[in-house]
């Protein structure tokens, strides 16, 4: 048996996991405590701020429901769902246009609409179309790619937030054509705060954040033998380009929407944007969502 | 606006922390994300994987209630609380007898009792004796100091855990003499398993761990003017001495019942203790408990 002090501690924990049968689960926990017991150290962690951690946690557990996961809303404001997937990328095989997070407003069986459709049932705003072509890395058409996109409305609601998410708007899937082309008409989607009346919106606000998302549109784009595409495009004139709350902006995925004599449907301001495919390696995507609940409207 | 990747997600993280109005939450939330994102970086965390995570911590959530603090235990278990307290001790100004974990069941206004009193209401083995001296930490007698004891009976349950917790039982509280003698009676308290029922349970089983702490008496010992000392004093031929599940035992708090012709009572079997209270330096205690309600008894 050996004393057990502030250093000591952290061998003495390991060897006692050490018989762990999962390598796997070894590993991870293994870390797990050294990291935390070098984040405790480090700040000289007392006892009273422990305990305003644990209880912390314990609230952020408490917030959690079958249609709110606070634990994925702290992992998303920390970055770390971010950075899980940053990590999961970086292990494809074959890597093409830059992802972004799911989100937990996609929804499976959305309408499958025509080319050129809108994808929201009655917009107040002009709409603005979204064009381009889907690609592998070497520029080759990816004939017949589906596309399926989803988005707040020009509230900054999903339509999972409005109306006991009864009915399914502002979202829609497409088929590329023959040569990887694929247009649709939207309205531009609001920006919005994640949910602040729980226990991580009241960090953030003690972090003096301000806890929106700036506005975007999910894209999911999937073709066989490639990898599933999961991203999304923002808009560049958000007034949180560059403070997502959920660290979900990546410069080649912001876009503005302008005249443009190209785009397939005159008389709207368009964005561009052309899609590549990485292949395909067989690796699950199981990507992590941002923004879980995220029931509060941008003002 | 920066392109975020596995390792610049994490300044970015930190820069829109950076206006954190508390200077100790902006400090200590630094330190949490910068070694989480390097645990996740280190393992390579996958999304699945860090949804398994996200799961087991909601359940830990779920399993607080008001009398059961999960996320405690996973601190206990995982060498935290103990670090934390070793921290603490680190910081004081001067430190008498190695301190230990507090645990849930300490509880206030326990029966006074004289010296020599039996703390056990009836017990079912012998006795043994507990006794020594308090003194300063140069060996000078702090008269009256105030000691304060619990533990399991002789099958491995606080009072708490019998009988809906009506009745008080295997605890008191004693006043030492004017030269610092203390003495009294009780059982040999039987070590026990933490809760195994929950999500923390689970894991520790993950991990091939007994899930055991050894058997142990608490002890709280006050007196003006010093720093209060929280320690437990721990049987050696206990099979879990060597490995308790929450590294709460020091070498230099392990005793051993045997015969003690210096003893204050003849014919049971005695331990001695001389405990030393450092000065105080006005420090909060606030200290962390261990198996927060530790409701499994050994065998």
């Amino acid at each position: 048996m050996q004393d057990l002090n502030e250093t000591t501690i952290t061998p003495a924990v390991l060897e006692q996991m050490a018989r762990t049968t999962d390598p796997r689960l070894r590993q991870i926990m293994d870390a797990a405590v050294r990291h935390l017991h070098n984040f405790a150290r480090e700040v000289n962690l007392t006892p009273a701020e422990w305990l305003t951690g644990i209880k912390f946690l314990t609230e952020v557990g408490h917030a959690c429901t079958p249609i709110r996961q606070e634990f994925i809303l702290l992992s998303d404001v920390l970055g770390v769902s971010a950075l899980v997937n940053a990590l999961h990328d970086k292990g494809a095989a074959e890597l093409g246009t830059q992802t972004s997070l799911l989100g937990p407003f996609y929804r499976e069986k959305a309408p499958e609409l025509p080319l050129g459709a809108c994808i929201v049932a009655n917009p107040s705003i002009d709409p603005i179309t979204i064009y381009g072509t889907v690609t592998d890395k070497q520029g080759n058409p990816i004939r017949n790619a589906r596309v399926e996109v989803w988005q707040t409305d020009e509230l900054g609601l999903y339509d999972l937030q409005k109306d006991g998410g009864a009915g399914m708007d502002m979202r829609g899937n497409f088929t590329a054509d023959a040569q990887g082309k694929y247009h649709f008409r939207t309205v531009r989607p609001l920006g919005y705060s994640i949910p602040l009346d729980g226990p991580v919106g009241q960090l953030v606000t003690a972090q003096a954040r301000h806890g929106f998302r700036p506005s975007h549109i999910h894209i999911l784009i999937s073709a066989p033998g490639y990898r599933e595409l999961v991203t999304a495009l923002y808009f560049g004139d958000d007034d949180h380009i560059g403070s997502d709350t959920v660290f979900g902006v990546s410069a080649s995925l912001v876009v503005q929407a302008k005249d443009d004599p190209t785009s397939p449907i005159q008389g709207l301001q368009a964005v561009r944007y052309d899609f590549q495919l990485g292949k395909d390696a067989a690796q699950g995507t199981g990507r992590l969502g941002a923004d879980p609940s995220a029931v509060v409207p941008a003002h």
